[in-house]
């Protein structure tokens, strides 16, 4: 983000408590204290990196009321009770010139069909579609490139970056975030073999978005083949995370990248699964499961699980399991041994 | 998908032999049996679900002719020679309803070259580009913000969801469907590896999609460095599979989601890869080769084999396998207890 | 692709030191010598193919200069030093005609906000969207439906293919590739967990892009925290890669299709990972570290190393350890031999 706020536009938004020192820098990006240079803003947010304050080339430091040092020549220090909240309460204005609220209405080069409906106090960018009987609801906006299907519904204070894709009758509830390229409501996987070819099953369900989940780059979420995917409230989805069809997710779950989840499958609430985790289909795991990165799960966990490996095994057996994985040369060689001796 | 059905609509639908009970609910969704509420049309399709048909709460149930049980309280039951059958017309009548056959023409917002072709039976959405020289076949739908390249082919009753991209001279052959967010064509990922660097090694091929293949949302088939990328007749892909370049994919074959296939390998007809399986590069996997989710697959297979793991390993040898390592603690403590008794 | 060159237009692209024979057939295809029919063209590039040219049906064949057969009927041999160069020189003519560089110019349905800026000498193509204050360098070209957001820059000789988006205030340099689909910027994956919710951590930083970085189809790249996340000078990264937030990668490295890299994470230069690849967050993989396809790397990695298997494992112990492992059942008989024997 290139950004250049002068240190009295800084001051003014952190609000400190008091300052020492002065920098006729302006500041265009934050860094962390090892690496920043003139021009950057850092800031003291852990103790154990105090001693890395004195020797940071940055040019305004955010530090706490207690720290003791002083700031070299053109730094500016500013005292503030909690450094992370201060440094959180820049970003916040600096997401706002990333991000500018864009102004309500439908862009002259979108097209939405007459039957759709477009709060006034929604935006729907250049050149998207919105098919019949779509629903936008207030204050939400439709970045630019984004297609919502036939009685597709966005709710409110949503926010669907460009590309995204939301098909027919499919769901967003409230404050839904869908970064670029996300689509809803692709066809469910279901064909059934009759005479050596694959016939589809139709896939006929929708997909329901709850409210303040946020959806990664490029990921896919099936519709149901019937009744619905639900993605549960508060549950965040990183990027190319593939959702099947019927799958049910809890609240305030994390899914990784490219994790895949297989149809007919639910994960209860505060799942927790690392990336390229891949889950079967027709299973359920537990309240808090939690699997690490590439992990493979074909059964139904407990709750609370904490699993790693293919196949999925309790954390420190795995762990364990490793460990002995890597003696197997000497294990070899012991046996051999014995059976010399027993000759 | 929202819809509402009368009784009276869905027995025409159905045209049951006979019917019990009645209902004053309109059917607006489907469900099985024990999870169906009122306003939820469900079906007795596996006999072993016979037991919860007297429980289930749906308000139209379809029952086979010999089912012997009577309706509950403002709950219909339509008697037919076989409910998947039954629900099946009702399912195709909604999706009917979900994907409506779009009027034929170029929609206005479309940009077709003038040297492009639509066939006057065909339809180019909103927000489409066409490319010169490229060509649209009859019955074929580029449903919104679709790419078709230059001299780009999509033949008779193609289907093409949103954000799909064909690009230059490839070919879909007729009745292929392609989920959102598709990409066929993309370069093939060749380098030289020259005074350090990577040089491009032009990707000049093509992909060929045979009839009535299906691809999933947000995947990827790479054009031929020279010749041809080939999907075979009725395969099926799932979402976000990746396809090398000069890959040739037989008749029929299935891939599930997260699935890669890597440069020049062939697969035989009738293969079934589960989610996430990767397959190296210049192999051939045999006719009706299967595997497990997370094989990878590193040789060449002979037909029907079924494989599991890294490195794939046939799939009963890989469960012995799976069962041993898991009693590695206990083996390790055999051994040392052998090791103390000759000491 | 298909061409129809005659063999005079052939001879002339490829100035031979002689010739022999003669065709009447068109070229209209590239294939390798043991595939190669009438109307392709076919080249022995690599010695040990040289009993393949007498059977090769191909219409025209390079070989070189001391290649002692003769044509058969209908086929025409050309000489030339170097048959690999004389088919590069034939592909990157065909490349021109897959690829016709577009006239310059912003077209009529594309977007641009007024404060952005296009070089005259740079093509914004249909249906693309390019934000306030957005800068389109000389000689690149947005194919169509490119969406380019506020502040973003794409330098000189660039080429991004249809569908790709770029974020705002992210960074292309010079002569990068994006292929279809590409979303360079979106948000990094970062909350904090808040009285059982996950709040997000603001994502502020941006993506920069060094020179002739190519980037595979639906690939995603999100952006910094804050600061940025860098891909190195040369690198090469295939389709539906996934790049982390503050990731930074080195020059010319090659990451294969479906590599995941988590946050913070570092390479250096020159590391090479297969398909499918897992890289754990804020980790460092040394110079020219090297896996294999489904590695899962979790710890820094020394230069040079060369690694295989999750937990990743350097390559040689990896092997004997896949073989110890299939001799497991072997060496439980073993053991129970033993424990009979000592009974």
């Amino acid at each position: 983000m290139q950004v250049a706020y002068t240190p009295d536009e800084i001051t003014a938004i952190v609000a400190p408590q008091r300052s020492a020192g002065a920098t006729t820098e302006k500041v265009r990006d934050i860094a962390s204290l090892s690496t920043a240079r003139a021009g950057d803003l850092s800031f003291l947010g852990n103790p154990k990196y105090r001693n890395e304050v004195a020797a940071s080339a940055a040019s305004v430091i955010l530090v706490p009321q207690d720290y003791a040092g002083e700031p070299q020549a053109n730094q500016l220090f500013l005292f503030v009770d909690n450094p992370s909240v201060a440094l959180a309460r820049i970003c916040a204005r600096i997401e706002q010139l990333l991000w500018p609220r864009p102004a309500a209405g439908v862009h002259p080069t979108a097209f939405v069909a007459p039957g759709a409906k477009v709060d006034p106090r929604a935006t729907v960018g250049p050149l998207c579609v919105v098919e019949e009987g779509a629903n936008v609801g207030a204050g939400s906006v439709l970045q630019a490139s984004v297609f919502l299907g036939r009685n597709g519904r966005v709710g409110e204070n949503c926010w669907v970056q460009p590309g995204g894709i939301i098909g027919a009758e499919c769901v967003l509830q409230n404050r839904v975030r869908l970064q670029p390229g996300v689509v809803v409501g692709s066809d469910g996987f279901g064909y059934e073999f009759v005479k050596g070819r694959h016939e589809k099953v139709p896939q006929i369900g929708i997909v329901i978005i709850e409210d303040d989940v946020e959806i990664g780059a490029n990921s896919t979420l099936d519709r149901a083949r019937f009744s619905r995917t639900v993605i549960g409230e508060g549950t965040k989805i990183d990027n190319l995370v593939q959702v099947g069809h019927n799958v049910i997710i809890g609240k305030h779950c994390i899914l990784c990248a490219q994790v895949g989840i297989s149809g007919s499958t639910t994960l209860e609430d505060y799942v927790v699964l690392g990336g390229q985790a891949g889950v079967g289909g027709h299973i359920t795991l537990g309240k808090g499961t939690k699997a690490g990165g590439q992990t493979g799960i074909a059964f139904d966990t407990p709750p609370g699980s904490y699993l790693n490996g293919t196949p999925a095994t309790p954390y420190m057996t795995e762990r364990r399991l490793q460990v002995l994985h890597q003696k197997l040369p000497d294990l070899f060689k012991r046996v051999e041994y014995l059976e010399q001796k027993l000759k």
